[in-house]
């Protein structure tokens, strides 16, 4: 049986060997992603898109609790329209894919195809807002976007990916402040409990911040090579692009202001995320609260009398408590223990003839591969316990890893040789100058990830110039 | 209070004055709607989105439950793709959006939007199936689409909707067959249960049918004004596409066959078809099932004590139960009857202070406009009676105004008289002849909405031209 596994396992780079190799043998392997003659962007196989169904569902509900609600807005954005905010269209002009034709004939002005809303949103707001009754607008939408990028992998970086985009607009700047503060919080405990992937909550500096925003915050989570992955983001816009739009109201006093917005987003790099946090050399590994399937049943001796019942009356017992399959194809048992663990699939159940003699049945755990005999009495509250055990497992595992690379650093020789010879967060401080990030990614390849709202007082200058200096930044080498 | 009640509902055409004003301005004055600066697409706002994800829970339910997968394929198709199969690129070539350029640079290819996938589809088809055993693959996208059109309204027919799309591949031709038949059940379950818009099941002509298949099936509901809107269809393809794309697998002879395919989808139209099947001149009428707001608490004399603790109260026992929600705004209640009313939710519940006193509460039905004056320790029982009997009797009121609108005709001076005084379903023997179809269209304006599973002989000789004819067709104008 091992054999069989083995041998299915063999077949992905070790992750320790070649990381990115690693990465795209999974989002292969565990049938995420396909590819196609579209060149740049993916097919979002059935199991991949089940993960992001999952993502959907459960961050929709957490939108819905506070507050908000879903709109669509049309694929495309016309030139004019994307070029009212010039720093936004600075930021996404040169990235966008223009339609130029409809049908047989030339459009006499080109659309592109959005590759974020804020235009489109800004545009309806200034048409449907008229009073401070009207406000606060709190809107979402789950699309696909498209950004013309030269280098893509499957889930970090696609010409199209699939996302969500929050659009609020606000009568004050601190009600405007709340919600850019409130919906990092709804990214960071969803990464957190649901994703099971530690995150750290941060302000962007100028030169990373969006384009058009006056604050992006950030989560920044560290996979498990050592760099850093932007997992979500929430804007503070202030009243900048109210002005571009004219989006006014009338206020309390009946005189007229412009509001003050945000919008805040994640994609489908989400599921990269969950592959880079958790996976092994076996392959994928879900937390069993994203995990479209949480247990797997295994008859083993199938063709035995009472096997292949007694597998079926333990689904139809367990199917309305958990996400649960049974896999009667007539494959070998290991082979499907080592499609099981490739597709990472948190537990699975095996069922065979000396079991049910015993009343019992095992159960395997995904990430420690730990053996659990568990009589058939108990078997609900054992799986429940092996999960949540996962879940939080998981979620300390990936701590761990990140404390263990994550470094400080007081001067600039130093954290370029860290730079040069590990990958994880460097914790230092800077004076504030884009000068400093630039000689930084110039010398050492590091970008800023962010400036942590928990701030530690690393030393008195900056790591770069020497100046005096009070913001601690994390460093990193970024997807 | 009836004034500012009425004051609300004369804003809207009368719908017997002007049908399609009429719903334009339901479209805009109910908040399904709004539009923008980008030509023939519409803004879907959070109530008409509300409903969609109604529609789009349940059906993905019922798609699930027939042992479909979701999937997510890309936006995106090279040209020589769309080309390689004749009849589908004839289809819609003439009514794609070409995209020419990814950021500053000509694209070598042009890309056309998708207006349907079948092709990508086809292509991941022909690398995945391999064997007998990888079939059938039953897989189905939810996704948006563009179309150029010239002419647009609001869910009918717009640039760019939101749909589903499933396609699956089959060993046999039978089992393809028994699929497409599948799906339209599916479909016409989903509009006459959930939707409680009675349907027509039917094949389409060769002349109507779907650009690539063999055969598409439809179902056909007829708008209170009498004309026909095309509300699901389900295509079967034979084995064309499989061969135009080289989908190919290994039979249990081990011998390479073609498999054969379906297609089937649904739109955001069919919003457009609960407006126009259930709204009246005071707005939108929305069948419980699919109401996003099932029940509006409206606290009259709220000033007065008690009255909002005791509106709070009854929303706190109901909300798990019901899709409810509480008017606390301070507009006047015939406002808020009235805005009811023109947003379509089934009831509403109206507690006062002489209520209160009497331990008792106010119902009224939307389309009735029934009152009921329930004891509170029967809320729940008699919220849910009324629910259940509003669906059924806008089920019936429905398929009384389709019995109403139909007609029989034998001869084509009768049925060209029929069309041009009337407006509904015209039942009629046809030969088979396309040509009798285009001079029904040129002389009375009717299309053929389908050939009914359903026969009825109506005569023996083709309305149109006298030949012998066995097919009785359903005739009727349509959106």
């Amino acid at each position: 049986m091992m054999a069989a596994g083995k041998k299915m396992v063999e077949e992905i780079t070790a992750r320790s060997d070649d990381f990115a190799k690693w990465y795209t043998d999974i989002v292969k392997k565990a049938d995420l992603i396909d590819y196609s003659s579209v060149k740049g962007s993916m097919i979002i196989r059935p199991y991949g898109y089940a993960i992001w169904e999952n993502i959907q569902s459960t961050l929709d509900k957490m939108f819905k609790d506070t507050g908000h609600e879903n709109i669509y807005m049309p694929l495309f954005i016309p030139e004019s329209l994307l070029n009212k905010e010039k720093d936004h269209v600075e930021g996404f002009a040169p990235e966008v894919a223009w339609v130029t034709h409809g049908g047989s004939e030339k459009l006499n002005e080109r659309l592109c195809v959005r590759p974020t809303s804020e235009t489109l949103f800004c545009e309806h707001y200034a048409r449907i807002i008229e009073s401070y009754r009207d406000l606060p607008k709190l809107y979402n939408q789950w699309c696909n976007v498209v950004r013309w990028e030269k280098e893509t992998r499957p889930f970090l970086r696609s010409r199209e990916f699939l996302w969500q985009e929050g659009h609020t607009v606000h009568e004050t700047e601190e009600e405007a402040w709340q919600e850019t503060e409130r919906m990092l919080d709804v990214y960071a405990d969803f990464c957190q409990d649901v994703l099971a992937m530690p995150v750290i909550k941060g302000r962007k500096t100028e030169k990373e911040k969006f384009a058009g925003a006056v604050a992006t915050y950030t989560i920044e989570a560290m996979m498990h090579d050592g760099k850093a992955l932007q997992s979500a983001t929430s804007h503070y816009f202030g009243d900048d692009f109210a002005k571009a739009f004219d989006i006014t109201y009338t206020g309390r006093d009946n005189k007229l202001y412009h509001p003050f917005q945000t919008s805040w987003g994640c994609t489908t790099r989400l599921i990269g995320a969950i592959i880079m946090t958790h996976g092994d050399d076996n392959g994928l590994m879900l937390p069993p609260k994203i995990a479209p399937t949480q247990l797997m049943i295994i008859p083993i001796a199938a063709h035995k009398e009472g096997v292949i019942d007694k597998a079926n009356e333990i689904f139809d017992g367990l199917k309305d408590k958990f996400r649960v399959k049974i896999d009667t194809t007539d494959n070998s048992p290991g082979w499907k223990f080592a499609e099981c663990e490739m597709k990472g699939i948190p537990l699975r159940l095996e069922i065979g003839p000396k079991d049910i003699e015993k009343n019992q049945c095992v159960l395997v755990r995904r990430d420690t591969r730990e053996k659990f005999f568990v009589n058939m009495g108990e078997l609900e509250e054992n799986i429940k316990k092996i999960l949540d055990e996962m879940q939080s497992d998981l979620f300390n595992r990936a701590l761990e890893n990140r404390e263990e690379h994550t470094y400080t650093s007081t001067n600039l020789d130093d954290i370029i040789e860290i730079a040069q010879t590990r990958s994880g967060f460097i914790k230092a401080m800077w004076c504030g100058d884009v000068k400093c990030e630039e000689e930084l990614k110039e010398r050492a390849g590091l970008t800023s990830r962010c400036m942590p709202f928990e701030q530690e007082k690393i030393a008195d200058k900056c790591v770069c110039c020497g100046d005096n200096a009070d913001k601690m930044v994390i460093w990193g080498k970024s997807y």
